[in-house]
């Protein structure tokens, strides 16, 4: 890659500068193995500050496929099934890994990869006997995987019809922080915590090294969750690593500064990119970008930046996505825009 | 813990300074994820060399007990099974986690943790036909789960008992460096890698944040492995973590230095506890040791150092664990002697 | 229930006498346990015969759910999922028995429960890495769940695309003799084994008191296909049962000719529908009619015979489901037309 | 097979004639499916009245090892384990059925394939955390695989010590009639119902062409029990089979009768092989004899009567295993004992 900057996604760089000095300067005091170190306790604590909650459990895993299936697999029994968008993640992205642990995916045509209650009902209306899995749990993204979000009043609705159902509340919260501080977002942490049953913070896609933090609102889920944590291999040894990741985002709200920074670049990317005449494929009001380019403006745009082409428009446009970061510089930006400029008037 | 030094086990610390270096020193350099980066390229490259096996399939992972599963849920099919001993790893210390991937594990009883083509017959003749599990793979740990370490012959043996019996032979090398530096040691890596089908070389015992690197030899083996990964929740975003922490262990044979200081350390402390007048449990040719003290001496030294009670020996005495690690100090080793002098005195 | 007769399904009988005197006949003979018996023995070759292909491996087990969950779970790695079309058996009406196995269903929707390989194509299309689960095998019903059927060319374009993407194709025969014997087929038993990897033929629901007959075509299924039946709970003690069914059923093609009478009761029943004046949901040419019958007359039917409503076809009309079987009488066929039209005139 | 007669198990004959004969009566009756007919309606009630539990839960499945891993993966969560005698069924002879559905058994070491509480508390003492599973049923049978019999006392300790841990204890009845009606039995059907939290009540082996009644004591197991037996192939589509099996056993106490002509049986051929002077490998109060016998005898005798050779003894005798049944005729035994007196004074 010999790209002036990459825009492929927000994972593309290693932890915010704050987080490795953390890891650096503990780097050599003893710590207790498996999670019980003196950075996991104090992230923990940071967590339950932050979303409002002393009660709820926290645990720290390494990646968002694993918190979510870990979760999923905890929460149904055998013949339990959860409910998703079909776009959803846990449907498409993560090798069948809610499968693997027994588990059907209900799924759920979205235009817009949401969904709402009367989407849930009629799975539960289709679902009545023994010959037919149970649908048990409804998953979510906030933001989506296509970057919409839901907004208070939807999550409410959600949460409200989920709980009438008996039916728990997931949250797959991999760019949580970047819906949290989205122009479009009315939700507080708080909130998602307390709409919920369970959902976790990803760590990874907003400046840690890895580590996602899932929190267990529901009492039915916190017995002996380490069990299932330690079964499906997700409890480091140095659990120390984990922590540090979240004493960092946690510590002075670096977790808000960090995603509202990857926003506020995607709004001025927006901006100038439409300022220069360009249509979106949608608008967007969190980190993903899809502006509508010509194909002979995007081969040359390629050789330069690095990013997806998402879906031809017709056939001499197509959109393509950007993804701005805790980490895109706003030189990076003021580049490409120069760029897109120069190269669309040639 | 206001110890003066613990000797639990060999991940107290967080990573070897030069690892963390490489961790920083490329922090902000974009990467492509999912383990595309250079660093682990980089680190592939360096481990094949190292194994003596450029045809070899390298994947990173995060953590031992995924290490262990992932490969064997990939080479067992669904009514087959691994025989191991029964004090190993998989059998005792993974929550299950071979079983909740749907396989069984026939446990061997053994004296020192290791064994031998003998003891794998038995287990090979009492399965013979429908109404059982078929045995197809051995898993063993080098060194085992006490300490002892396979000699090239006896690994020879089972690795040609393995091949004649169309048994896979997977070695857990969580703490692989050490028994390579073991003075009872007479193998190399290459070693390891003909006479095993796949094995793993664990990183996060031996100056890894965390990360192990799974070998696959076997070619039944490689085919869309990373599938597997992706799956069971292993395949990280920004596998560049991961990729560093083995191009700092292997670049220029640190993995290799720091478990030989492991091993002297606990060669010093081991000496130092004889010339005190002290025996031991077993002998152990590798880090971790077993002497046998007063219950009145331990509850003193427990005051001042960190480590496990073991287990009784008669009802005055007990032997203890002390481990150590690449990150020992000499210090840590002469204040222990020193102290065990002084309150043995006393 | 005090019903004249009911058309519910085709299982509602227990078996033909002819299997049911075999059973008889046989019962205190010694025999061998778990499927080596006399009588398995005979079905197995029958079957064999039946298929023209000696090479086939056969096997009898309890129940369609079990039979298709089995299979699957045999030929697809943990990573490897099934294309079915949304409506089939495996994808809906098996608890997730699929799943429970490991395994993702990659759902195709259709119009009339049957698909073709343009469908195929593009769930291909979407599954080019390791985030997703690798499609490897495409499970259609014959009939479909829906009572249509794939004719000779449809299957053999089916087939030949799987043979080209490697893909494995087992047809699911839980009704496999209806559509056999029906007006609208152009295939023979030997047709489906030759088109397919594997298949069973369902007895349950063609005379049989329970039992299915895996058929193993392809090569790579057949090694130790009986641990997968003893580990799934499938493998009887009194496998005689089994065997004497398909004994019964293969020994004088009495399969074909129940199956047969099951055709020409429904065709006869349609026919009588139809002259009354009354049309159906669809064309069915197996053994499930959907005529249209308005409300009110439904609810008086409903007091005489038992059948489902199966869906609503505006405010007053409904279309039911009338299955035919081996078992339904020319007598009840006679009845049931009569007071329909008595009650049609009311 | 050419023999005279087989002893080789309690499986080699059908049915009752009995049983057959409910099956042939009610042949043509319509029913609806699924286990929701009127024969497994009376076989319930006659089940539960039998056990004097009308709160109990039944269901019938098909085969033993079926019954033993659905009733483990209802009442297990992923990380729990079941702890049973190394000898147990479960344990050996189902092909990893257990461990399929992801959970590990924690084999004991017996002497007589009976577990003592005590050696149930040495597996809890040994699993305290998150590293290991997690001990939550106990499963023996009743009568053991080597056809011992707990006695009330001992599984009135077991319960006990059982609830007093939050173990759920579990009995394999796959041979219940033969315990409850041994010389050496002082348990009632009620008994076994009061002290456990489920079992079966095996049919195949007493009489029945197939069918193990499950009983569900606990309510925790009670809610969607039909889910996992459809979701694990058991629920079959003519459940009327299965309760025409148990509506035979249980109407007049017929499958006490013939369990007690099984033991009668095999003391009378006991008491015949004591009279000829051989000794036994142990004394079985149940249907399972073990007489030791040269080996030149046993070969002649193998030409006569089927059985299986045991366990070698010394370098000249070994032990066969005979086995009696509810279809082993008085003849059977006497002209057994005829032959086996007059080879050996040959």
């Amino acid at each position: 890659m010999n790209y002036k900057y990459h825009f492929f996604n927000d994972y593309s760089e290693g932890a915010h500068p704050e987080v490795l000095k953390i890891l650096g300067d503990t780097n050599l005091e003893q710590e207790i193995g498996y999670g019980d170190d003196t950075l996991t306790t104090k992230a923990k604590e940071l967590i339950k500050k932050a979303i409002g909650n002393s009660e709820a459990d926290v645990h720290l895993v390494s990646a968002g496929t694993q918190a979510n299936f870990i979760v999923l697999a905890t929460i149904l029994k055998p013949y339990e099934s959860v409910i998703a968008p079909s776009t959803g993640h846990i449907n498409i992205h993560e090798a069948g890994a809610v499968e693997a642990t027994g588990h059907k995916i209900n799924s759920v045509e979205t235009t817009n990869s949401k969904i709402a209650p009367g989407q849930i009902q009629k799975v539960l209306d289709s679902h009545h006997d023994e010959h037919l899995v149970k649908p048990r749990a409804v998953c979510i993204a906030q933001p989506t995987e296509l970057g919409t979000v839901y907004s208070k009043k939807e999550l409410e609705d959600i949460s409200k019809f989920c709980r009438e159902r008996s039916l728990y509340l997931f949250i797959d919260g991999a760019r949580l922080g970047i819906s949290l501080t989205s122009s479009a977002n009315d939700l507080s942490l708080k909130d998602i915590a307390s709409l919920s049953d369970a959902f976790y913070i990803g760590g990874t896609k907003n400046g840690a090294l890895l580590g996602e933090a899932i929190v267990l609102i529901n009492e039915n889920f916190k017995e002996n969750f380490r069990h299932m944590i330690k079964q499906q291999g997700a409890l480091l040894a140095k659990g120390r690593v984990l922590g540090a990741q979240f004493v960092g985002l946690f510590k002075d709200d670096l977790y808000f500064k960090l995603a509202t920074h990857a926003n506020e670049m995607a709004t001025k990317l927006s901006s100038g990119i439409k300022e220069l005449g360009f249509s979106f494929l949608a608008d967007s009001p969190t980190n993903q970008l899809f502006p509508i380019l010509s194909n002979s403006l995007i081969a040359k745009l390629k050789k330069m930046y690095g990013f997806y082409i998402w879906t031809k428009v017709d056939p001499e446009h197509s959109a393509i996505r950007l993804v701005t970061s805790w980490a895109t510089t706003e030189k990076a930006i003021n580049d490409f825009l120069d760029d897109l400029g120069q190269l669309s008037k040639e």
